[in-house]
């Protein structure tokens, strides 16, 4: 993760990847993904792609005019508007109406797949964090905060609370999820963390100096896992309140971190 | 030169630069353009794109979209074609009617320009030949032949002498370089070595093996310099039968290693 991390020499057989978003400048995929290619001895590069909304369709044409450009990233704002303009979607991309990840199938077909909800799950299961039999309160069902919740209800959680100031759109997320997953407990509540095992910040509250934290944590203790998906600051001031209470924090980063084998996996499939 | 060379990390704040051909695989331009970006210090990376005629206005159109992709190389065989669809011609694109290198100005709109005939000059200087009063054989009056004998007329030769079995396109790039360089002394005349200071191969015979000689090097001696422009074979027929009769010979990628700093000047000029 150092600076002085390097991307094996480019030629004319390197096979092409990138994230597309608008702005580009914060994204962390061409570090973690051409770490990525490296380690596994693949002859690509990822690089970032400035693209705005209004030219998100030429772009997708292109993608599928260049012959040695084979899979894309898909970041703000442009999940929602690409599964309109694609051919296939995986299990998680059309249960959540986004795609994160493209890549071009043999028949020179785009199918795309969501992996933020995964990436959420396999970081926190890389510290040997589990969710499941757990009572988790996730702050905004926004686009991140759809993802992180299926994912959870997937896990088999004990319990989920969700929070988001758009009391419409916390609703319609949990219908859908209910929907997917009948088993699970899920219903709407208050921002408040007393009582839940893990807390998810999936807002943007904590990006802009001088935010308020987005739940109240006060009287959690040590037992309690507080989580934000927040990339810059990596430490917010939730994770700063929540360690100085004693409890165990995780930074938005590992949810990109714990996307990169699923989405590698998606990338070159052992069986097409 | 080895295969250990290596890109720095690359990152959401990486400016973005392809070269664009069909086929793409020989390229050699990521690994000289990328050396070139991190010995200035530049956070760039080039990559190969491997675009069809068909696709090449759509590409050049999304090369305008994406706001961090701000320099092509062009190879074959777009280097005629996209002068038609880019907005502004330096001045050796439009002697030649065709463009290697584009660079996306500050107000968006692009310029090409052509630095084949430069490299290859530049090639030549850097191991300390110049053409300066020498009597030049060029082979071949295709493209990269019209750019090598336009750059060569403006080094002062003393003599240009211009060999191609397409009779009509030899005579059109005589014509051509009396328009540009009135003074200079250039005909057209058989492909035999006898007599000339330098000969350069700028056909494609001797890229496939069992290719006869382009030109008849018999007599040859250790005062002459034997150049090809081929890149694959580096040791062509050519080269190897003028190094047995104890000629200077010259390989043809020293063309592309000699237009990196012209393109590097013309993709960061120092007052736009």
């Amino acid at each position: 993760m150092s600076t002085t991390q390097v991307t094996p020499a480019l030629s004319g057989t390197t096979r092409l990847y990138a994230i597309i978003g608008d702005p580009i400048a914060q994204v962390g995929s061409p570090r973690l993904f051409n770490a990525a290619f490296r380690a596994r001895g693949i002859d690509a590069v990822l690089v970032a792609m400035h693209v705005a909304p209004s030219d998100l369709g030429g772009m997708i044409a292109n993608f599928r005019a260049i012959k040695n450009f084979d899979g894309l990233i898909v970041t703000v704002p442009h999940k929602i508007q690409v599964t309109g303009l694609i051919d296939r979607l995986g299990g998680n991309a059309a249960r959540l109406g986004a795609v994160n990840t493209i890549r071009k199938l043999p028949d020179g077909g785009l199918l795309g797949d969501n992996f933020d909800g995964t990436g959420f799950v396999r970081g926190l299961a890389a510290r040997g964090i589990e969710l499941a039999g757990k009572k988790v309160l996730v702050i905004g069902a926004g686009g991140a905060g759809c993802a992180v919740v299926n994912a959870i209800a997937d896990q088999r959680a004990a319990q989920i609370g969700v929070f988001d100031v758009d009391q419409k759109r916390c609703h319609e997320l949990i219908r859908s999820v209910r929907l997917h997953v009948p088993s699970v407990h899920i219903e709407a509540c208050d921002p408040v963390a007393a009582g839940f095992d893990v807390i998810v910040n999936c807002t943007s509250v904590g990006m802009k100096h001088g935010d308020p934290l987005p739940v109240d944590i006060s009287g959690l203790d040590a037992q309690t896992v507080v989580a934000d998906i927040i990339l810059k600051p990596v430490r917010t001031p939730l994770l700063e309140a929540a360690a100085r209470l004693g409890c165990i924090t995780h930074e938005g980063p590992a949810m990109l971190e714990g996307q990169v084998d699923a989405v590698m996996d998606f990338f070159f499939p052992t069986s097409p």
